[in-house]
């Protein structure tokens, strides 16, 4: 390119205020309407008037499993979407690549609308599963929540304290045996199951599936519906290969290989430096 | 639940060290293939002997249009995802709910294998584009990049950034009719449209699927599989809702009613504080 066309094209754009999605040609019709989002109304509302929803992160998380949702959800009418940790700051994926914040720690959260808790790789599951702050909060949230709710390994970590007993529920491929031979649990292979105000999500991407269920029953399925729209969900994934029921034992090593060498065992820390905060 | 069933669990999950993942009975055999890992070779491997991806955040991103991407990519061989921004430290979502870490600052990246500028809201796209910081960044890392790619708005920032000039590609559904009026650009209403190294996703979503195509051309078709297997991608969305070229008036409006609003627009800030890190 050369500098004139850039010119050019500073030029046609220096506007700093500019409607790029076609929607705000409507912001004045629907500004009256702000004050009355649709869907029932909620028991308890919070400071937005809608649900609170608190998601779990913890060291080893996988990226997507609390992101997908956290999309899908931050767009319910009046909703919240908090980052939860047992410290406030940054919490890092698997992989060592990403952090995203937690805004609230542990004992700064008694109550929720809406709990998830994402999963994460082998090491992030074992050590979430055998911390007793984490399980005792998650069991104390619980008792108060409208839906309780896991996405992949997640359900694991639901079943360590002990609230999916007797319950059927969902979980990652690779992790169903595990489950049932571990807990009190039926494993279903389905996208997401409910069972009470429980409901578990199958692996990673299968949260932006579950969420959009939850967001049904949250505000209706025409505010879902519209959810859907807004993030585009209409995939169209250029393989057919995320079906673990359908894949071959060479293709299923090959998938867990990947996740086991990008989560970086025995090939020490990823390249990039990580950064300390909070 | 009672304390005695809470004790029963605590003991039978008692071991720290437990394999939760079926592969990782598997992960003796595989030891001695990890130095070698699948697909071509790269040019200039860095560090991790994979392709170095870096992804620009900046105020007001989606939070799927980075995460959802990185969460396919940081599976790759060798790979690294780097979260990159103006300055270090936590950039917030377009709807205030979620920050993420750049562990990166623009002048700290000289090069990178691939490149990925994820989309924002209204206002955080209109900032990106008259951020002439950010947008020379840009020119300079795609002069040298393998693919340059952009999920949502993302292609609006790489326009404005004379990226796309005589190119055809997309962008979100409500905002192709801006696209195509402000640039020299033909929009195509496709899931992600490839010319020559750039490749653009359409909206949010849409950067799973563009991200799976992406790593077949950097890792090859078998690798990208495994990773639509490892992240379970076999989308089962609860309604048939996401295809804005088959959405009435009345969804669109709706759609784009929740964004405005999920972002805040005349509300304030969201109800939980920032918390400022970096």
């Amino acid at each position: 390119m050369t500098d004139s066309t850039r010119t050019a094209h500073s030029t046609r754009h220096s506007t700093t205020r500019r409607n790029v999605l076609r929607g705000t040609v409507a912001t004045a019709a629907l500004a009256a309407t702000t004050t009355a989002p649709a869907g029932p109304a909620h028991a308890a509302p919070p400071a937005g008037g809608g649900p609170e929803i608190g998601i779990l992160l913890y060291d080893g998380f996988s990226l997507l499993d609390p992101t997908g949702p956290a999309e899908v959800l931050s767009r319910l009418p009046g909703a919240t979407v908090t980052m939860i940790a047992e410290r406030r700051g940054a919490v890092r994926t698997d992989t060592g690549d990403v952090a995203v914040v937690a805004e609230r720690s542990l004992d700064e959260v008694d109550r929720l609308d809406v709990l998830l808790v994402p999963g994460a790789g082998n090491r992030g599951t074992v050590a979430a599963m055998n911390n007793r702050t984490l399980l005792d909060w998650i069991r104390r949230i619980h008792r108060h929540t409208r839906w309780t709710t896991s996405v992949c390994t997640g359900s694991i970590v639901l079943a360590a304290a002990g609230l999916l007993d007797g319950r059927q529920a969902t979980t990652y491929w690779a992790a169903a045996e595990y489950l049932e031979a571990t807990f009190d649990v039926t494993c279903l292979p389905r996208r997401h199951v409910r069972s009470g105000k429980i409901i578990t999500a199958a692996g990673v991407s299968a949260g932006i599936d579950m969420a959009l269920y939850l967001a049904s029953l949250l505000a209706g399925a025409d505010t879902a519906k519209a959810v859907q729209l807004a993030i585009e969900y209409v995939p169209q994934p250029p393989f057919d290969a995320g079906d673990a029921s359908r894949a071959d034992a060479r293709l299923k090593e090959r998938a867990l290989r990947l996740l086991e060498e990008s989560q970086g065992q025995g090939q020490g820390p990823r390249s990039h430096p990580g950064v300390r905060l909070g």
